[in-house]
C-alpha cells in the first residue's frame, strides 16, 4: 500500500525533531486541557476494559510525551484499571526507530511507561488519510501540527513556495484539495471513533486576523523562504524547474473552512461528528523569545534555523533534480539554510516562527 | 521502560535480515498450516468484529509476509468481514523503519495490504517477556525463531560461545534461566489470549536426536564459532575477557522442557493453556542445498556467511571492549566472519546452518 501523502516528506530523524521543536511541544502542552476534558466526556459504557487513543502525525513521539502521560492519568481516574492503548501513527518513511526508542525510554526523554501498568504503545505507519484502527474502537483521537499536510500536491506554484503566497486559480486548487482532504480526515475518524469518542485536533490555520505560521507581524517566514530560493535561481544555483518543484503540499485553513463540514448537511455532520469547540491560538516562537532576553543574534540564528529545517528540509531536497549527484543536492540545501541563518544573524529583529493553530474538540455523537 | 532482553542484540537492519534469511522464511512457511488450523479453531463468538494476531520477534517483517497473507485469508473465510489487526513486535532497538517500509510495500517485498481491506498493521517495541496487547484481546499469537533468546545472560561461559557447549553448573544456570523464561513467555501470552485463542510458536530446540541449529551431522557451527574466536585470543586479536563476554544469551530447549509447564500443576496448565500439538523439524540450510547443486565453494561461502552474521554480529560486536575505537571493533568482527568464510571456502563440505525447531500449537481453554 503506498501512502497517499507525498512519500518523501519526513520530519527530521534520530530524535532531532523533538530536540529542535520545543515550540511544537508547547503547542501540545497547550492542548492537554482539551484532552483531559475530552476524556472526561467519553461515556463510561463506551470503554470495555480498554481505552484506545491515537497520536496522528506523531513524528518521533517526543513532543507529546507529557500530553500522553496526563491523558493516561485522566483515563485511570475516569475508567479505573482500564488498559490504555496508545497508537502512534505517521507515514511509512517516518523515523519509527527514534519513535520506538523515545517511547520506550531509550531516547533521552522522560517517558511515561515506568509510571503506569497496563499501557500498550503501538506504532502505525498508516496515514491519517486512511483508517488507522478498526471501526468503532477509538476513544480519543489526537493530532497536533500535522493535518496541514495535504494528501498530495495539487500542482507546483509558479511564484511561491507555499499556498499562502498563491493567488487566483493556483490558490483555489490548493483550497479545493484542502477541503477534500479535511473531509477525508474527518470521515476516516468518524469510522474509527466509538460512539461518544472524541477528537482533539490542533491544526495549523490562517487565523481571524490573517496570521499563520511564521507570519504574525514581523518578518514573513514563507516570504523569506521564497525570496532566498528565488535568489538561488538568479545565482544559477537551482533551475527554474527546481524552484517550482519546491512547493510545499500544505494549506492553512481558516476557521470557516474547518467548520464547514460540521454545518447543515456537511459530510462530518452526516457522519455523526459534532464540533464542540474551536479557537485559534498563537504560541510564540521559543527561540525568538529567548533572543529578546539574551540579544545575541548569532545564538538566535543557531537555535532558530534547525526548527525551520525539521519540517522543510526534505521538501527542498526533494525538489532538486535527481540528476544531480547526491552530495550536490545536500550542499544546496545546506547553503539555503546557511543563507537564511546569515539573514537572521545580520537582521535578527522580527524573525519568529510563531505557531498559529486552530484547536478543535469534536465528538462522535452516535 | 527498559526491555528485559539484552538491549543491544539486534537482527540486521535495513531489510537485510529478510534478504539474508531465506531459511527463516522457509521455517515460517512450514508453520502456515498450523496457523490456518489454529484460526479454524478460534471460536466464532470470541471474535467481535476484530481479529487480533501478533508476530512476536518479527525483525523486519519480511520473512512472515506470506504467512500473514494466508492467515488473513483464513480469518476472512471463518469470520467474514472482521477487521484484522496484525501486531508486529520486537525489541526497541529493532529496525522498525525497515519493518514499516516492508509491511507497507516500500521495501521491495510483495506485501499483502493491497489485497485486503480492513487490515490494520501495528508495531510494538514491547518484548515478548511482557504483555504486548491488553488482556484477553489476542486471537492468534505467532512467533518464529525468536524465543530462544533469553531475557538476560545468566553468566559468561568460560570455554564456549553458546550454552550448547556448556557443562555442569554453567549449563544448569542457562537451563534454569530458560525454564523461568519459558514460563514467563507463556504466562504473558495466557494474559493476552482471548478464551479459545491460540498460539503457534516455532522455537529453536535441541531435538530428540540431539540436533540443533547448525549441528545436524556435519560441521558443528557453534564449535567453529568457538574455535575461531578462541583462535583470535591466541593471536592476540581479542582479550580473554572479550572471549568470555561473547556468550550468546540463548538456550535450545528440549521437547520435555517445552512440555513441562503444560503438565500436571505446571504454570501454563494453571493459566489455562493446553499444548495441542508439538513436533520437531529440521529445515535444511538453503545455501548448503544450493552448494550441493552448483558445487562452487566460493559462491557458497559468499551466500552462507551473511545468514550467520544477521543474528550473531551484534553479540560479537557487543563483546568487544568499548575502550577500543569504534572502527577497531568493527574490523575485528569483519575479520571474524572473513575467517569463517575462508574456512568454508577451503573446506566447504559439511557446513550448513540447518534450522532445528519445535513447532507448537497451544490453546487458551478459558
Amino acid at each position: 500500500m503506498s501512502t497517499p501523502q507525498a512519500e518523501n516528506i519526513t520530519m527530521s530523524a534520530g530524535g532531532r525533531y523533538s530536540l529542535a521543536t520545543a515550540g511544537a511541544r508547547d503547542v501540545i502542552d497547550g492542548a492537554t486541557k482539551l484532552v483531559v476534558r475530552a476524556i472526561g466526556e467519553v461515556p463510561v459504557a463506551a470503554v470495555d476494559g480498554v481505552f484506545t487513543m491515537s497520536d496522528m502525525g506523531c513524528a518521533d513521539g517526543g513532543t507529546s510525551l507529557g500530553m500522553v502521560r496526563t491523558a493516561i492519568g485522566a483515563v485511570r481516574e475516569r475508567f479505573g484499571r482500564a488498559a490504555v492503548k496508545v497508537v502512534y501513527a505517521d507515514q511509512p518513511r517516518n523515523d519509527f526507530n527514534a519513535l520506538a526508542r523515545i517511547v520506550h525510554g531509550l531516547g533521552g526523554f522522560d517517558g511515561y511507561l515506568e509510571e503506569f501498568d497496563g499501557v500498550f504503545p503501538l506504532f502505525s505507519a498508516t496515514s491519517f488519510y486512511r483508517a488507522i484502527v478498526p471501526p468503532g474502537g477509538l476513544h480519543l483521537g489526537f493530532s497536533a501540527t500535522a493535518m496541514h499536510w495535504l494528501s498530495g500536491k495539487p500542482g507546483d506554484l509558479a511564484a511561491h513556495v507555499h499556498a499562502v503566497g498563491a493567488v487566483g486559480d493556483e490558490r483555489e486548487k490548493f483550497a479545493a484539495q484542502a477541503r477534500a482532504d479535511w473531509q477525508t480526515i474527518l470521515l476516516r475518524r468518524a469510522e474509527e471513533l466509538a460512539p461518544g469518542g472524541q477528537l482533539v485536533l490542533v491544526v495549523f490555520c490562517m487565523d481571524e486576523r490573517g496570521r499563520y505560521l511564521g507570519n504574525t507581524g514581523g518578518v514573513n517566514m514563507f516570504a523569506r523562504f521564497n525570496a532566498l530560493w528565488r535568489g538561488f535561481v538568479e545565482e544559477g544555483a537551482v533551475t527554474e524547474g527546481e524552484y517550482r518543484a519546491m512547493t510545499l503540499p500544505q494549506f492553512y485553513r481558516t476557521v470557516e473552512e474547518f467548520r464547514a463540514p460540521f454545518e447543515g448537511e456537511g459530510a462530518a455532520a452526516r457522519a455523526g461528528l459534532e464540533l464542540l469547540e474551536m479557537e485559534t491560538r498563537v504560541v510564540p516562537c521559543p527561540f525568538a523569545a529567548d533572543f529578546k532576553m539574551h540579544g545575541d543574534a548569532d545564538k538566535f540564528a543557531t537555535a532558530y534555523i534547525p526548527t525551520l529545517r525539521t519540517w522543510s528540509e526534505s521538501v527542498f531536497y526533494g525538489a532538486l533534480s535527481t540528476a544531480r549527484a547526491g552530495g550536490e543536492r545536500r550542499a544546496i540545501v545546506d547553503n539555503f539554510y546557511r543563507a537564511y541563518g546569515d539573514e537572521v544573524r545580520n537582521h535578527p529583529d522580527g524573525h519568529a516562527m510563531d505557531y498559529v493553530h486552530a484547536y478543535m474538540r469534536i465528538r462522535k455523537t452516535r
